[in-house]
């Protein structure tokens, strides 16, 4: 459909929604690393699951949510969370999800970002809604980590260090 | 400037923000009510500050940040933070935030969006980032208190009942 229109620049870009997830996923990672190894997979409060935990959750969703969304194949949440018991394996593994969002994320269309899809054979959303909630389900367990860390003795890094 | 021009939805649009803020802000008002009184304002882990104090940041840099963002008149981040001592008057704080954003937010121009403003005299970033800025640190600050929570044996709401 084309018409006379006046240009205005969006709200947010595709560009610009990829940068600030990427710019929260470097903040993730310093959080990961900041982590004592036997902390990271055994401490937490209040009976909630350990940071590593999480963090293989937010690897699942992303990584693997993002290329659902892209590729159309869905696959079930269980099957798609991998195992994980290192420290140095789970950057391994963050690192790899942060490059598949880089490869298909600027594969999806304008149009596409509209469209539902049935993520995980659960949650059927259009694409965009699915990805917000990614980001926000992310800086949600991370802050967890926050607490964790604190609970440690440890500093967290500051909250705006996305670089 | 008019062209002609595709159409296209937009990724995000000003109204599905706004949307999307209030949903999380329906939820972190859910986790202010299932507080207890006394826990509200007193308990915390790790030596952070209790769930109360975390929520006054949130108002007065939402409800007051938007503010500033429409009108031009920036004042000092510890000027504009309220004295709140009892949970029913920071239940209805947040409600009296939530209904400032509901007035400001439609009165941001497309073209204000991305100008820059000194927000508190501290923070210098186009105004949509400020206010990316506002929801993250929201979610960031809501999810200590579900670790708060959590450390209370309290179990807390859905993170995705935003209604």
């Amino acid at each position: 459909m084309s018409t006379t229109a006046t240009i205005e620049r969006p709200l947010i870009s595709t560009e610009e929604l990829l940068k600030n997830w990427q710019g929260h996923r470097n903040l993730t990672r310093k959080v990961i690393e900041v982590f004592p190894e036997k902390d990271l997979f055994n401490f937490s409060v209040g009976g909630m699951r350990p940071f590593a935990e999480l963090c293989k959750e937010m690897i699942t969703v992303s990584g693997g949510g993002l290329k659902q969304i892209v590729t159309g194949n869905i696959e079930a949440f269980e099957d798609a969370m991998p195992e994980i018991k290192e420290k140095a394996d789970l950057l391994q593994a963050w690192d790899e999800a942060s490059n598949q969002i880089d490869i298909y994320f600027p594969q999806i269309s304008a149009a596409k970002f509209h469209e539902e899809i049935n993520l995980f054979g659960a949650y059927k959303f259009p694409a965009i809604e699915n990805i917000q909630y990614f980001i926000d389900n992310e800086i949600h367990h991370r802050a967890q980590g926050y607490v964790y860390l604190r609970a440690l003795g440890i500093e967290p890094p500051f909250f705006w260090d996305r670089g």
